[in-house]
C-alpha cells in the first residue's frame, strides 16, 4: 500500500527517487491506478513492495497516460526512507517487473523534486505504420493508415501548432480532468518519414486531455484532403472540440521525454 | 487440406505463385506443420482455405524453421488451378491472417519455380538487446545479452565462416534432418551495432540445422574472451559439434532474404 508520508519533510531519512522507465502499454490502462483495470503504476508498486517490503513510500507519476499508450522514457518520483542504493534498487524492479516494463536509471535528487510538477517539458512522439500491408512485429505498437501521407505537407501544416495557444479546440471534455488554464506552450512540432514509418513528434510545457491524439487526428484530416493544409490556426482560434479531427488511436502515442 | 497435384504439369489452368511472408514467430513452432504444435504453415493454410475452398492446391515453403524464429522476408511456392488474381489473393490472406503473419507480395512465376530448390542463397540476420536493460518492446523479438560485446572484434572473427566449407561443427545431430553433404557455402559474414543492438548478417547458398544459431554462440563465446578471436578455422576444421559454441537462442533470429 502506497502511504502519504505527510511528515516525510521532518524524516532526515527520506530520500526522494527520480525512477525513470519505459513500458509497451498493450496491455495496461494507462499510468495511474484505477479500481477495477490494471494500470502500470499498480505493477509497479507491487515490484517496489517486494523490495521495500513494509516501508511507507508516495509515488507521482510525471502524467497520466490512456489505456495503450506507451512510454520510452516515463518518470517517476518516489519519497521513502530506505537505505537501498540506486542502482540495486533498479536491478530489484527489473528483477520484478514484468518484461514489458523496464527501468531505465533511478537517481536520488533533492526532496523538492516532483515529477509532475517539476517538469518543464515533455515530448511525445506518434508512430504511423504507412502501409498497405501491415507490420507483424509491431502490432499495438503502431496506429496502421494504409493511405498515402504526405509528410512534407504535414510537417508544414505542423508549424501552426507551435506557440502559446489555447487549445480547447483539441481537448476532450471531461469533467474530473477539468483545468481552469487551457493555454499550453508548444515549444516543437515535427513529422517526418522513416521508410514506411511516419514519426510524428511534439514538445510541450503541457499537454490537455488527448490533446497529442487530437492533433495528430487534425492532421490525419489533412492528408486526407478533408481539412485544408492550413486549418490549424482557424481550428486552435475556435475553442471548438468540434472542429478538430478524431482522436487518434492510443496505440500510436510514445510519451518520449520528460524534461525537468 | 493440402493435395499433390501429381498431374498439375498437364494441367493448363494450373498456376504456380510465389507468395512471400513476413511472421513474428513468437507464438508458433516454425513454418512447417507438425501434429501437436501450432505452425505458421497450419495457420497459413487454414486462411489460404477461406478464399480457394476446395480447391486443390500444392504449397512449399523455402525452409523449415525452428520454434520461435522470426521472417522478414519468408517465400512460399503455391500451386493451384485458381483465377484469383495476385493482388486479390494477398488482400484476401492479409484478411484471414493473424496480426503476427503477413503477406508482403504475390507474385505468378513459371511452373519450375519451387520456393526451396530454386533458391540460390539465404540471408539470416540475428538480433542481439546488447545492455544491462531489457527493451520493454522487444520481447521474444531479440536475444538479450547484458554484458559487453566488441562488435568490431567479433566482425573480424566472423570473417573465418566464409567460403565453401564442412560445417559439421555447426550442425546439431538430428536423424530425421540428416544431410550426406555438409558442406556449405558462407558468402557474407558481418557483425555490427546500432546503438544497443548488435545484428549479425549471414548468408549461404544453404544452412544446416541450427547452423546460424550455433556460428552465433561460437561467436559469443568468442565475446565472453572464452574462445580465441581466431578459434574459427580451428573449430571448422575439427568436424566436431562438442568444438563450438552453445546454440544461440532462436528469439534472436531472423530470415531476411531469400535469392532465387
Amino acid at each position: 500500500m502506497q502511504h502519504e508520508i505527510s511528515t516525510a519533510r521532518s524524516e532526515v531519512n527520506t530520500r526522494n527517487f527520480l525512477v525513470v522507465i519505459a513500458y509497451n502499454g498493450k496491455h495496461y490502462h494507462g499510468w495511474q491506478i484505477q479500481d477495477n483495470a490494471l494500470t502500470v503504476q499498480e505493477v509497479f508498486q507491487n515490484a517496489l513492495e517486494k523490495i521495500i517490503q513494509q516501508t511507507p513510500y508516495e509515488i507521482k507519476g510525471c502524467s497520466r497516460t490512456d489505456s495503450g499508450v506507451h512510454a520510452n522514457k516515463y518518470c517517476i518520483s518516489l519519497k521513502m526512507a530506505h537505505n537501498i542504493p540506486c542502482y540495486r534498487l533498479q536491478t530489484a524492479l527489473n528483477r520484478f517487473l514484468p518484461k514489458d516494463i523496464s527501468v531505465l536509471d533511478v537517481q536520488e535528487k533533492s526532496f523538492d523534486f516532483h515529477a509532475r510538477y517539476s517538469c518543464k517539458s515533455k515530448q511525445y512522439i506518434y508512430k504511423i505504420w504507412n502501409s498497405s500491408v501491415r507490420n507483424p512485429f509491431l502490432d499495438g505498437l503502431v496506429y496502421e493508415y494504409r493511405f498515402p501521407i504526405d509528410e512534407k505537407l504535414l510537417d508544414k501544416a505542423c508549424k501552426a501548432y507551435i506557440g502559446r495557444h489555447d487549445f480547447t479546440s483539441f481537448c476532450t471534455i471531461d469533467n474530473s480532468r477539468k483545468s481552469d488554464n487551457m493555454e499550453r506552450t508548444v515549444k516543437d512540432f515535427s513529422v517526418r518519414r522513416e521508410g514506411d514509418m511516419v514519426i510524428m513528434t511534439v514538445e510541450a510545457d503541457g499537454f490537455l486531455y488527448n490533446m497529442v491524439r487530437i492533433m495528430v487526428g487534425t492532421l490525419m484530416k489533412i492528408a486526407q484532403g478533408k481539412f485544408e493544409p492550413d486549418c490549424i490556426g482557424r481550428i486552435i482560434d475556435a475553442k471548438d472540440r468540434s472542429k478538430a479531427g478524431a482522436t487518434a488511436p492510443a496505440c500510436g502515442l510514445y510519451l518520449n521525454e520528460v524534461r525537468y
